[in-house]
């Protein structure tokens, strides 16, 4: 069974890897893939976000690393897979996660989204969490792997460069 | 009894119908109320929406369609209504949908807000969805009504023309 | 429109008597009609429930007093209603309430469950609440109407005589 | 993979069939086990659960169904399954499940639980209210598999008779 | 300012004594309470509790051991308390310690319910948990300490023993 | 124990002050800390918004009023606090309030953060709605401290002069 992993991942958060290892561990391949941005911004382009995924995931042999456009039914049903896996938080938007999944399930009934649970440690954890904590000056250590971290302190300075006159 | 439905609409949906229609059976008169933008551009004019409305609603005699300006109550209290009736979701923000209720209490005590319960088929569905299906090139056939259908691809593709360079 | 509150009122609380008020200002007819007790003991009778709510509405002219046995929406159809009303409250289980609003809606698609949201005054009551108060010794003074109460205070010194060995 | 799909099933509804239908596409084997009764008295024996369960699932190739004591966790790894499935609603108790799946990652941090999304037809549906329909002399045609719906009559007058002085 | 953390304690779990924790090191006395039992029966009488509570609590200088009948209110104003301390678990009932909280607030406006949060481990743990694991033979090391482990175990061989004919 | 409030106050709104005269009746010191603007542009300025707590805030002999730049817990390990204070309102986001709180406490383990309970009659106030309301005409009587609903009203006849054409 392929399954297919959708996010933003801007940047990849320790929450995305260990939702990712989990999913290895249940499919026979994992494909995560980056999502269109709709609406908002992107600190990380299309490509750093990709490498930096591939870089972490090197070691997950059935789990490899792509980008999409559309919708993400259309992409799923493309690579053959059945399987969109999602993660729930203990803090989370349920709500958002029920409109997506009971959408997708009505654009291609025959993907099912299946929902796996992040470690308890990461269950405050999100993209925006991060790129926040990192702003403010504070560390993300232990939030995101350490590739990731790098490139957020260096991106945010870049930004803060820019925004101030 | 005089109830004010009041919505954004942009676009309407199929889960705004199946209200409208919950309502009509409900009430002696239901007012379909276009409210103001706040914050957000949006995709229609109120002018746009209100056709598209009364097109869809014209087959509901005891159902008109308005647009407003200023505070919800105000404008209930101008229609000689005493009722606001809004949609529940099962899947839905209750915590903003009880905020606007309890305020609008607070600014009115005699109006009265009433909670229908949208049908389960359409419990996933906003107008927020609706866009983003159609933006990323998706059908919403079944999700809104055709006449809607029509004029939101039409839309989407003059937005993207403006938005891509 | 006559509409059907119902409800197990065992016993009857402030927040119980706020809704009703809501509702004869909003339907023309209120039946406010006792369930069938499934399960648990009740505190006190069908009989002596009605009586307290009946004192308690009596200043109500479009509000009557009743029970029932059986499904609710059988009830509901038998009195020719259309409308259940449910209190909704800003701390409240609307699982639950959901729950039966869609059995409801299965098992009689023409009734419609209206919502309305109780004072946030009583957002915290319910009869269980008031019980346990009045059990532990608390006054449930501005909880429930005086008559509850008295009656309430009796009842349960008589349940402590029968609990104490 | 095979994947457990536990539950007490007393009875069975239209919402577990239709999760195990999605179980059964998704995974290479399922086992549908019969959880035992923690604290309340069921209304059918595991043994009878067990039939009406066989009997619904016959036509699915890669399920069967079985029965556990003790714990899940310890059921699932003595079947060399490292899946658990469970059912998530649009009205539903994600906290008990959360608890439950955190406790479990907890006891077997091998075995993992995988969310089903039932559809959005059978959200509001579960066997206390198959029940509670049936004893208050409803039809639960639609809800539950007509067999199981057969025995649930027969074994709530059966109850009925016994209840009843 | 002295703070009472009530509770049922039946038994207390790691939960509970991270709790403990942190609420002494945000007031100047702890004063853990053992609630009446409202309903049902449970597993380890007061005497018992308040034992395995004082052992482990030992090393807590702040923090002292009792027990209370009546209203939480009543014993708090009577402890010349001012602040009720509550646990919210990420996985948690908030609107039953919501409604609590309000009703509290109620009875005696100067009595303030102060919120702390549980560890992120312990966010599923819950006393009928640790009873449920235990009742089923797995192991709550971890999650009680190691004195409640041991009279747990015991305690519900007795229970198996007194119910199995 | 010196507690630290943190909020954007933007404006402040009854419901700030009930937090902070409860915070003040539980707390040695509290510090009212007026948060830096991440993202959307602020009505007033970190200057105004001071002024209108100090003046609101004068009457409570242990509370002070500052703002701050960075991460909250270095502000509050600066000031020697080791308490945070939010308030949880019966209609609210606890789960970016969670978020935010396991952030903070890994950042900064022992910086506790401790919710307090807004009255029942602020349950739906916050700073946007109380903006919202006067951008739309309405009248903020009894939801903001009246210097605070004066320069409101001219704030927002500024804004509505420059937005309009």
């Amino acid at each position: 069974m392929i399954a297919v992993y959708p996010g933003s991942f801007d940047p990849m958060t320790n929450g995305h890897l260990d939702l990712i290892e989990r999913a290895a561990s249940v499919f026979d391949e994992v494909i995560v893939a980056i999502a269109p941005n709709v609406g908002k911004e992107p600190l990380f382009t299309v490509e750093e976000r990709r490498e930096m995924l591939s870089e972490v995931c090197r070691g997950l042999r059935n789990v490899s690393v792509d980008s999409f456009d559309g919708l993400l039914v259309s992409y799923v049903q493309k690579k053959n897979a059945r399987v969109i896996v999602k993660g729930l938080r203990a803090v989370s938007d349920f709500q958002y996660e029920f409109e997506m999944a009971l959408t997708n399930r009505r654009l291609a009934p025959s993907v099912e989204t299946v929902f796996l649970m992040t470690s308890a440690d990461y269950s405050y954890l999100s993209s925006s969490l991060v790129k926040e904590i990192a702003a403010l000056g504070g560390s993300v250590q232990g939030l995101a792997p350490e590739s990731v971290e790098e490139k957020l302190k260096q991106r945010l300075q870049e930004a803060v460069r820019r925004d101030t006159p």
